[in-house]
């Protein structure tokens, strides 16, 4: 058993991204954009109704505020401010949620706070902090071995492992970065087949051809390339294809 | 009884508006800016902290998304956009204040906004509706006799009446518009005498000399200008000195 | 001889709006999103670099500030407020194309800003102050007959006449609302057809059957849909078969 | 010899920041936000037509996309959204004192993009060859011994030294961080007597007491904080009782 999870409701206002409806029908947990980075109102709510009839998790996704760049640039915030920007961006996709008769679920940081809060314990530490103050025993979905785990493990805030079945990793667990060479996978098949491996041996093989052990609570699938469909649904059928039961893992 | 409510939390970033924390210790209830006309996520925590600290009523004051236009300026939103930016905007506060161990009681609407839904119903219904959808019994503070509480009637939404102490009144209810002569009041004397009578009569005297009944739940004392500390304090002296007590309406 | 114009470089960061190579082959100008309503500083510099290849004239599309609602929702701004936003957004783009080597030619302002200085005069006489501000002579591109026609005319700035290929029009030479049936037109033949007739002849048919006169120099093709695209290249073919040069009108 | 420079109109909307007016009469020079930081259009042109009056010298102050940071926060773009960024803002600044007679002379980054482009090599070739590709020979003001001097240097760009009075200085001639003790000084007189010193001698002492060459064409005098006024009117008495004339270096 394995839960399947994208980035999802990171269209804003006029401009798409991605095909909302289509992953909505092949993941089990829904990342969904909070307003930081992607993700009007209107959009949040429409997300989380389709995620909702089609019985998938629904997660926060919350991210530096930077539209432009779309939360993959560092934005060095201090504690207290991505503290409270955490609080603001979780509690209005709760109270969007909420309104429609769905429960958040969980919290997966965005691009480069997610990035930041695997290495850097003080960011981590207010991530985790943010997420225990709210109501609703918010898990938070992230890298095995990185620093929010451990700042999630301190506060007694769930933590659940994550794996990306199309990016590189190191031999050290973490992934390569976007601007080096393997950073991202495109073949599907391959990518299928790491996705089975990572969920039948719970290992991945990095690029110096060593084994990584990740032990995945949930693979996560792209949603915002034009790619997206055909790979998380090659995962999916190359999971079931081997029994594996794609389940919500909170 | 009376209630005594001001905009607070309307500060962003570097920018400092008005005097929070004195203007604290004179009302009963806080209508704080939500991230749309003006409120950051760390001004919003510090602003419910210092308001539970105080015993003063928490409400969300959501707005227009118009940083730049403070959310004065009229923004022609679909009764949809309208729908989810509401929720958002609560939603989004409620959850800082709950994070703080706080609990909101109300929605005020902003600015242009709180204009639109006096007369227009179809704006009214959704800002209700978002309120209604929302957990926590949520009342909604307006004036008398506008398309919101008409809306929030039919939706069983409390709704609390508002009267505003520095304000010019027109014959039929409605504020004296802000370009028009004698919309806004400055001498505070005459303006504590109004808040007086205002509680005691139930009344306040139109620009034209008629009586116009209002039977305020609460008074508005406004917190973005100099004087505005001078005034709430003037204005709740009078109230005292009547015999009136200040207490939280919600 | 008729301009083709088009709304051009309407992404923004990580969100693409239309295909701008694809219609900067087809148009002889280009109206470039400056940053309200879309269009960031990168896209700009690209789309006019584009531009600049293919020889087709730069003009500046200045719209409210309102990037979630694509400046299609009416902001009422105050004259005062709409000017500086005009000079901003203009000079913006104006300097990003000197960079570049190219030249500005016109301002040809967006959606709800469009709409509104079709009939208010006030706002009208904003926006062609600013632009008779500004060094370069720059042309205003709009619709006959509006308050923006008249404007021009007092302050002695180049005015060109626009028609719509793929919009209703109204016996009074208004477009058809876009809430009203008959507002867009998605037939490509009769879209071409109809470019052909608005050159040749210089007429419309309304939606009421009667014709419209209206000379444009400039036939607007929309760059926002996805039929966009075979939309321009369907009217440039009929026109070109008709033996009617495509040229830019500044 | 010697110019005073300030940052100015970094007002916001409704929000105020600092006292323009009062500082554009002791000031030679104006750094004025270009609305990434701060400064929305009306506030540009208010602060471009006051500095006009006083003959003030105009500098554009482009940021960080960073509203609620106030530009004070590092923010990672890559070098070719600086270039457009950088492009976009001083454009517009120019193109908004055109509008009002008014000329642009010189180009100051403001807060963390300062600060990274006095070590980042990359980052300093995109501000300078932004500012080299617009029109007008604007020159650029920053640190000297910076990245960005040995970046203006390569391209042509004229270069001018600047000097905090306020601010304490390493041996190396960088400044003491924010976060660290000395990093700025708030005692009038001492701010007055290094001023002069920095002009009559060249240098400043450094917190381990040792001397830092200098030799400024501007000091500047911050304009954001509560004693701004006191503090520029004091260096500006103290330099003109020695003898130095306060003159714009462009």
């Amino acid at each position: 058993m394995v839960d399947l999870n994208s980035d999802l409701g990171e269209s804003f206002g006029s401009w798409t991204m991605g095909d909302d409806e289509a992953l909505l029908s092949l993941v089990s947990s829904a990342n969904v954009a909070c307003g930081f980075h992607a993700g009007d109102p209107q959009t949040m709510l429409r997300t989380v109704r389709i995620a909702q009839q089609r019985g998938v998790s629904l997660g926060a996704h919350p991210a530096y505020r930077d539209l432009v760049g779309f939360g993959r640039r560092l934005l060095d915030v201090s504690a207290e401010e991505l503290h409270a920007d955490v609080l603001y961006q979780v509690a209005a996709l709760d109270g969007v949620a909420r309104s429609a008769g769905a429960t958040l679920s969980y919290v997966k940081p965005h691009g480069a706070l997610y990035n930041r809060i695997v290495s850097d314990p003080v960011q981590a530490a207010a991530v985790a902090r943010a997420v225990h103050e709210l109501p609703g025993n918010l898990a938070i979905l992230g890298l095995p071995g990185s620093a929010i785990e451990t700042a999630c493990g301190e506060l007694g805030v769930s933590f659940y492992r994550e794996a990306f079945v199309d990016r590189g990793y190191l031999a050290d667990g973490s992934l390569v970065p976007r601007t080096a060479p393997g950073a991202v996978l495109h073949e599907v098949e391959m990518i299928a087949e790491r996705a089975v491996r990572m969920v039948r041996e719970g290992v991945v093989q990095a690029v110096d051809g060593s084994l990584v052990e990740l032990r995945p609570d949930s693979l996560c699938v792209h949603g915002d390339t034009p790619g997206a469909v055909a790979m998380a649904s090659a995962v999916r059928t190359a999971l079931t294809a081997e029994g594996v039961r794609i389940e919500r893992f909170a």
